[in-house]
């Protein structure tokens, strides 16, 4: 006894196997040995419905930084990056694209967080030297400036913007949510025992300070930072707007062009959640084609 | 050794405790016995943050209904209807409201899903008689048309729109989501054994066609129909959009007012957790306050 | 020989008669003469297309003040409030309201503009004193706090947080849009002639300043603050959003609740306009029904 | 004495002279001489910033069509156009490019409207043998199917349709909003005087009736209208929406990829002026670089 169409269809959208057939896009998570920290780190990647099929095409590729706690699959679990990306990628607003977010987080009490290299945990290092590349090779991902974007929030997004400052020949587009820009000195620890891990991380986003990087940029520095496209998105009622406004009025002082949003909401998943529907059409009109 | 304010704040945002310190909503499942149903049924419930606070204020109340192979517990967890609920009160653009989600779905081979009566469960009656009268008094909430709305995706689309259609008495607003209008004659399912949960969901949902109510509707029905809030919200890739067309022509057919838009999607979470968005300030404009 | 119906409805939708039938809002300017000023004043005011109708019923009233250079028309001739007055109250999402625009523009070099009172021209006076009960009266508009908001644009987002800082038992809510927060010291005219316009508007606006006002206010005037619903909206490529941030950074100072958005764009209408679409939601949210 | 920097900044802003100083976008309205027609047409243009700086850049190119009793300045007077196009070219949501509205309408008692060919006014051939040739060599722009667009709304809704129908070769997208998809039968003028220019629009309507062309298209027409990018947006009030339904259905029938939205809103101004915030992006999608 045959079933009929509607009923299957039906059925098939309910489970979520369907509504396009066809290839999918898939996300998967694997594990890159460092040798720069000594360490397996795991990572997590979105990989473009045409990836399987089309397997000579090269994909442009979004690095998504998570934040401080986060892991390297919380953009996927906690904000569903893949459904708003395979969203837009439908609807053309969005272009096929290799999203990756590595992993620089956990419990800060126990493990490093962060982005920056620290002593004994050269976390940058190891980003650019073997991550970067072992990811735009492995996924046909990258491979040149103007096909490479950054992203983040929080931890990850003062991550993305202190990268793009200082890798603005890596990156042509940086989009920085709730961003953790820099902590001011009332913020800092004073005194913690050498191995402190948060106070480690909290040195590290001092030292990378986002906002005195563009303060104390000279001409050179300024040219180089302008050739970046810059978008800055926080909530109204983010404890980090003040750290954000500071860094906004330092890209106006030099003048370095900058998108600038403050749309309603905290410190939150749905923010970062919402936030990709104008950071994955932005990244992408930054791509050449 | 004092942690400074700024890491402090960070943490406990970091940790999701806060940006709002005091009272935060929250989300609750809990059972209630049906003699209708001669089972235990399970709910979920979202509380809003005064709720534990101002004890005898009484609350706006929405049953959101989930869709086939959905469960209580699927608004909460896939369209994270709580993030949206307290951002969007946070801000205003929503009442403070109880929502919650009963138990229609699980695996539909095994578990009878639907809103409707069928022989030997008889859901609907179950709703009215027990479910309602009990959510509002255990939770402060509803107690009146005004005060009461309707809201859900696919089955749960049509579960909203026939249960306001046939009760218009009991809710002031309804909110239908990617709905299932109806099935068509060659969905139907022509011979199955009389025990087939699929055949009698079916059957049910054909019972209680949507579109042929409104086609049929009298004058006197019409008028009480009118006295309802009507909101159709359907993507352009959902395989149920001729379904919702079908709906629509029959309200203007009827000089029955209804907000209707077609957004960019397909049957998916995403669609549904962004239609909450328009969904929660549109029931918060319907009630009475 | 009979026309079609399907061309007749083309062709009064083409000519703009109709779409819906029936009573339309209107937008109408007329003129007070104010004592105080010693002059006559235009205003420009839409009524809601029930407004003919419905001959006894009472309307929440929104005081639309313009910009420099700006008059009572601007409102509905530049920024076209009157279409999207129409279109949400239309959808339910704005009240039906009166809205008003008087005029306290023009050239500034030859007519005084400004919200505030100036040696000579007391506009504030005329407008508590004179201009706003007339309107309350001769269009059933307002007659209390909760039925009465406030907004503006640049200039006039001034005049809007100004009066609504000073009069907090006047208005329910008040929305500034690129606002004249304050000029600073370094914008300030230094020497002019005693009658030069435009030195009397700048100081007259360094004297209100709203920042200041938020910066010194005292318990007393911050619970005072608290009772009223505001809202900051400014682009980010506008040269007033320094400004509007430290009226921000004031408002979080003295924990003054603010929603503040930072939109896309500079100190154009097409920014006004589409702010509509967010402060007339807000508004009627305001109003007490 | 020397006026400070933040007053003139602010006077030049509030003239609207400026915020971005430097080269600006403009309008002109000018006139082609047709032969086919044997008469004037006047014309009115959008014309990029950069458009006098860099003299020797093309730019890409959209045909903007009025609708009926409209005009060439329609879309710049009523849907300031110009305004959205400045926005969203500057944020980088819209790429720089030539937009041009041809002139098609006026009172249609007595100017022949419309964009198809009829007895005696064979405005498509002037459209496409002389109009467009002449627009893309007089200003840099088009000059291949993947840098031409075309949208228009109501008439020029239908216009855009069945031009794109017709010559998929070239235009690479079409966005129709609100459109005369086609006239139904009993909207039909039953028997006219032969000259009646109503009479005569109906007819090259239904003639070319969007609907039809594509349920009666073969293979190789719907590959070719397959090689479009189609997006259609009508309002949930409007009118012609059945009409939009019906074409949406004939293209899902035909399997021929459409973008479809149902917004908020009646066939009027303002729903035009909104749906330039999807169009542009969406042309600009569209465009080969």
């Amino acid at each position: 006894m045959k079933r009929p169409v509607f009923i299957a269809t039906f059925l098939a959208a309910a489970l979520g196997a369907a509504a396009q057939w066809g290839p999918q896009s898939r996300v998967l998570t694997d594990t890159i040995h460092s040798s720069v920290l000594n360490a397996d780190r795991p990572y997590t990647v979105y990989l473009p419905k045409s990836f399987d099929t089309d397997t000579t095409r090269t994909y442009p590729v979004l690095y998504l930084l998570h934040g401080m706690y986060g892991d390297n699959q919380g953009w996927f679990r906690d904000q569903k990056a893949n459904e708003v990306l395979d969203r837009l990628i439908n609807s053309g607003e969005a272009d096929e694209m290799v999203v990756v977010s590595p992993h620089a987080g956990g419990n800060p009490a126990e493990e490093q967080n962060g982005y920056f290299n620290i002593p004994g945990w050269n976390y940058e290092d190891f980003f650019f030297a073997e991550f970067l590349p072992y990811i735009e090779k492995t996924y046909r991902a990258g491979g040149s400036r103007g096909r490479r974007a950054i992203a983040g929030l929080s931890m990850g997004g003062g991550g993305t913007t202190s990268y793009a400052q200082r890798h603005p020949d890596t990156f042509c587009a940086a989009y920085a949510m709730s961003a953790l820009m820099d902590i001011p000195q009332e913020g800092a620890v004073p005194s913690e025992s050498p191995g402190d891990k948060i106070a480690l991380l909290t040195r590290s986003v001092q030292q990378n300070s986002c906002v005195r990087y563009v303060a104390e940029a000279d001409d050179t520095c300024r040219d180089a930072l302008r050739t970046v496209r810059w978008y800055v998105d926080c909530g109204d009622d983010d404890f980090l707007l003040p750290r954000n406004i500071e860094f906004i009025q330092a890209m106006h002082a030099a003048r370095i062009p900058v998108e600038f949003r403050v749309r309603d909401g905290g410190h939150d998943c749905e923010y970062w959640h919402t936030a990709l529907y104008t950071c994955l059409p932005f990244v992408s009109r930054a791509f050449t084609r």
